[in-house]
């Protein structure tokens, strides 16, 4: 296994992995592994074979967090990571820098170019963290740049993320293919997280809300006969999150799974998502109602 | 030479050239071709060789016009075009269609993802001009994504232009070279431009101004100590410049030549630009100092 912290390094050899045929598979992260990378890292292996090249992206991605977001104390474990890919056979792991990625020269010259969606990444963690998707499209955008995957892997528990990303995919015209992977759960069905670690005992317990709020919204919808308002199964299931002390609900929205526009009637086959704090840590989680 | 309309096409084309080692020459243009045109075309050819591919884009992109301007009596000839593409040994010609380029589909579906340059395209042509450059970057991506060029070459007349893409590939990491070719003038000194044809007898002959005026700009700072305040220089030559009847200024900018950053004092090595309405067309011009 390869590791490249130059952004040069890597184009150079993605650029001979496109001459001599290799398929190349991407999967972007921020670090801090856990089971649910690596089932992103085995899809992508099955995707490009055993001949293939699959590029695990450790970068902690300072445009997409807010200035009150949690950048500074996001969890790191490089030594970690890399056991991790090195043991799921990884290629290549891709760790630039912050210099690297974002060019800074003299006053005029920093880095002033972004790549915006402008639909799909408006509501939900577009809204309630501004300029977060345009930190994410921007940085996939140079990925891809850099890495020239023929197949990506995101997660389905960042399901907007994953919906912007094949957004601008489509309008951009990448030659990528953007494969969204199932969430993976801890057993008592919390979504695996790099930012669990934030969690105490006690919030780690009331955690397991976002699950059951899932749960509970579906046996809801599904009780009913034709489907129930949105916005009267968003208050329900907010009051019914809050009753936990250490939680507060960002948003409970319902929306059409591929355009996410929102409904007004929740009926099977709508996608719900959720934000939720837990103490000082924000959670989020989403499924087919 | 090889017509190509479809996106899926070009890229597949583009992607076999890849994995053939062919390298690849883009000139991005909007049809209507002249000698200018060609002479990138001719350099495109240079650098990619004799086994290489040049290609010719041709497509007027709706998303760089704003709501007033000539989108719809933007001069067109295809049959024109393809001659002199075939002549100049261009091995494809891509003319994507509006509906390729920019999905439509259902409500919620429509292209929504941009690119922006937020610095280098700010002033000049970008104040004057609303979301022209955001249409430039975004088309460009786009082809830079469908073509999958080593080299793309760019026509110095549009100096501002030629930088924000230059911006844009760094931010982005394109693994494109953008090559920038001198302008092509008429023998009175006018910048060849598909727009000179909207002149009428009288305006082709008033609009020498630009070149003229970019002269006397010349003569005035190389006469002086120490350079000329660039307010006054820009006043001094829009009040020469108007003195035309149907000659109106829009700008006439001093700035540095890599930032772009406007300077107090023009000296000799500054970069100057100018965009000048002669009737009802607006035309830009640059050069060093």
């Amino acid at each position: 296994m390869r590791v490249v912290t130059s952004t040069g390094s890597m184009q150079g050899l993605a650029l001979g992995w496109k001459r001599r045929g290799n398929r190349v598979g991407l999967v972007p992260t921020m670090g801090y592994l856990h089971e649910g990378h690596m089932s992103l890292v085995r899809r992508a292996r099955r995707w490009v074979g055993a001949e293939g090249k699959v590029v695990v992206s450790i970068y902690v991605n300072p445009t997409q967090f807010g200035p009150k977001e949690d950048l500074s104390r996001y969890p790191r474990d490089m030594t970690r990571d890399l056991g991790m890919c090195r043991e799921a056979g990884v290629e290549v792991v891709f760790a630039p820098t912050d210099a690297g990625m974002y060019a800074r020269g003299r006053v005029g010259e920093a880095h002033s170019t972004y790549v915006v969606e402008e639909t799909v990444s408006q509501r939900m963690e577009g809204a309630e963290r501004p300029g977060h998707f345009r930190g994410v499209t921007t940085v996939v955008a140079k990925l891809f740049n850099l890495v020239l995957p023929d197949v990506a892997v995101f997660g389905a528990k960042d399901y907007q993320q994953a919906m912007v990303i094949r957004r601008m995919v489509r309008d951009l015209n990448f030659g990528v293919r953007v494969l969204v992977a199932p969430t993976r759960r801890e057993r008592d069905g919390l979504a695996m997280s790099s930012r669990n670690g934030y969690l105490s005992e006690g919030e780690r317990e009331q955690a397991t809300v976002l699950w059951q709020a899932m749960g509970e919204a579906r046996r809801i919808v599904r009780g009913s006969r034709g489907g129930v308002p949105a916005s009267r199964l968003s208050r329900e299931l907010t009051r019914w999150m809050e009753r936990r002390p250490a939680v507060r609900v960002g948003y409970v929205a319902f929306f059409d799974p591929e355009t996410l526009e929102p409904v007004e009637r929740v009926r099977a086959g709508v996608q719900m998502a959720l934000a939720v704090w837990v103490g000082k840590t924000r959670l989020i989680d989403n499924s087919r109602v």
